[in-house]
């Protein structure tokens, strides 16, 4: 254990990944809570539900019909957020005039996917074998694959992985003619983190321009390199092996930790241990150990609790188009962001303080890795049947 | 109306007070909403409520009473997120060394008050007279003027402040003996937002650090500062009241907008229209102006989906100790952050897209300006009854 006071203080925290600082104050969750509760997840889902526009053989709002799809069913989103045809915008930017200064604007174009993880309306990842979720990482990479520009420093991998990864017999997607800048693969767990539909699944959203958070970790990866030589990311999964005290769980490939700078109050952080720029650099092996871990979280998540854990998660990786620079400095992670704070109702709400000032955070990212430890074993649900 | 199409298409806004962007998506309202709903917020209230710890009278948790208080009431919170006194902390800095780059920490001290609005349970700002939200204005006032720094740039008009504003009959609060760096008063209104008592109230934390948001704040305004001779906020007053789509309301001291760069759906940024440094340059005049403004805000919030609107908002303004300069570039502001999205129960989650990617919005700034520039009149609870 490194700095035993900081359990006990209140102090801030640097995120090197954003370069952004975060208030940990570990002795407020003692402070009773009489606020807003979840409502508990009712877990009375049917395995095939005929109004859901997921699941196998149904009609989708625009009148498409899903095929009987064995595992997973990628479709181009009815309700898009970016589209690939739109009219044109070209701002007229002149530096002396203070609107081109303060009311800046860009296109913005794209395509945005819907995936699902399996036919089964009534399940989640949680309840998927590590074999079962390879498929879900195959799509994934398999997308992203697709979408590589011709020039990409990582086009060689990506054709490997292709060539290597079976087809998907229930249909693949053609990417754009345009080719796009990133891709944003996403989940929404829950509810209580507007997902819409319980139907496991998760978006990837690809636009034309490199989105925020993606950017700001480029940016603060890449000056570290600069001055360092090495990669953040390498750094940091040495750190935490040796320190141990964030570790949740790792296998050969793949090193789960709740992050010095988390936020949320169970966020974990999932970390290639060796330099895996983006997914078609996974190996067979490497796949199988990513589901290993991303199963390893969901399960843990469902176990702490005792409920079906609301998260918010994402990969980051390689942009779709990139220069051999930016394609170096990338290091596959895989975020967790889960709301849930003292049980299956109460929820840390990051709302005035942490959108006006800083956020802020109760228990410490050592007591919940601690916590997180402690809950492997078999699912809950399991062996309440 | 300048960029027509923007109400068209997909576009990233750029926010030049903080310095990042945001994807607005303004055909996305269209898609069906299938997921969680808000609990509509039942108006059952007493005005005296014998369990709540903020009404007067009352005993809180750490066993003190609150006094029979007329206005408002100020108190130290009974679970701080941060500490006047606490362990010493004092990092190991070796810069070659891995652990100091990447997990850095700093210990953090302050004190946390709550603030009442009101002795009466059931209100909320919207319901008050902006006659009697000066009071709360005033306290904010004195709060902030007591907990400068005795070299501040703004002592004197601190001073004046403080000699003008009548004193709190029902207690004022000392400041803490070492001088804090920042105050964020902010209110989480409505259990939608982490709000854990509907009586009408705010916090105010003060820390012995500048938190992220003003910083980044602070650091733009100052850029924008050195490059054009002009203050950021003055520019874009100015453009705002020329352009007209974005301005909700105004009145002489004060400018109500949704603002170019917001994120939530109904956004709004109350800015002061000269140079207003800190709630001490406030004349008595101008204290009135800031209260109707939020009256104004408040209530057109209620008016539009008809039910007690959830927000939080936070007023930035000067540091409590700082120099001339960062005192100069200082502009007062206030942000509100709600939200509902489509009705009363509707909301807009930022979730996984927003926090992997960057923040997306659905209608323009300019389409909910348009809305609440609509919903002025009477406070439809009065109409009801
Ligand atoms: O202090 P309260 O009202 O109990 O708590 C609320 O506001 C705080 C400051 O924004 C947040 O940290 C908490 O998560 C939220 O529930
Ligand atoms: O696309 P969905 O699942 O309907 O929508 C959900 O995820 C999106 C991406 O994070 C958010 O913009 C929406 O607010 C949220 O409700």
């Amino acid at each position: 254990m490194p700095e035993q006071v900081l359990d006990d203080i209140s102090h801030r925290r640097y995120n090197p990944l954003t370069g952004s600082w975060l208030l940990v104050s570990p002795h407020r969750t003692k402070r009773p809570w009489q606020g807003q509760q979840e409502a508990p997840s009712k877990n009375v889902l049917p395995e095939y539900d005929p109004k859901c526009y997921l699941c196998p053989g149904n009609k989708r709002a625009q009148g498409d019909s899903n095929p009987q799809y064995a595992k997973t069913f990628t479709f181009v989103n009815d309700y898009s957020a970016v589209k690939e045809q739109q009219q044109e915008y070209t701002p007229e930017v002149n530096k002396d005039d203070v609107a081109s200064l303060l009311l800046q604007a860009q296109p913005v174009t794209g395509r945005c996917y819907v995936l699902t993880f399996s036919p089964k309306h009534d399940i989640t990842l949680a309840d998927m074998a590590a074999a079962e979720i390879v498929p879900v990482i195959q799509t994934w990479t398999r997308i992203y694959a697709s979408h590589l520009s011709a020039t990409h420093p990582l086009r060689n991998q990506a054709d490997k992985a292709l060539a290597s990864i079976p087809t998907n017999p229930d249909g693949e997607v053609d990417p754009p003619k345009a080719q796009l800048r990133y891709m944003q693969i996403f989940e929404n767990k829950g509810a209580a983190m507007g997902c819409s539909n319980p139907h496991p699944h998760c978006q990837v959203w690809t636009t034309s321009a490199l989105p925020e958070e993606p950017g700001k970790e480029f940016a603060q990866m890449a000056q570290y390199r600069g001055e360092h030589g090495r990669h953040l990311l390498a750094d940091y999964a040495g750190l935490e092996m040796e320190k141990q005290d964030r570790v949740v769980w790792q296998n050969e490939g793949f090193l789960v930790v709740c992050p010095w700078w988390a936020v949320w109050p169970f966020e974990v952080l999932i970390l290639a241990k060796r330099h895996v720029r983006a997914l078609v650099d996974l190996t067979d092996g490497e796949r199988l150990q990513l589901a290993e871990a991303v199963q390893e979280v969901t399960r843990r998540y469902d176990n702490l609790f005792e409920t079906s854990f609301p998260y918010s998660s994402g990969i980051h990786q390689a942009p779709l188009d990139c220069t051999e620079e930016e394609a170096e400095t990338s290091w596959l992670h895989m975020h967790f962001y889960p709301p849930l704070l003292r049980s299956a109702t109460v929820r840390k709400f990051l709302v005035g303080y942490e959108l006006m000032a800083e956020p802020q955070r109760d228990i410490t990212p050592e007591q919940a890795a601690a916590r997180l430890r402690n809950c492997g074993g078999e699912l809950y649900r399991k062996l309440l049947n």
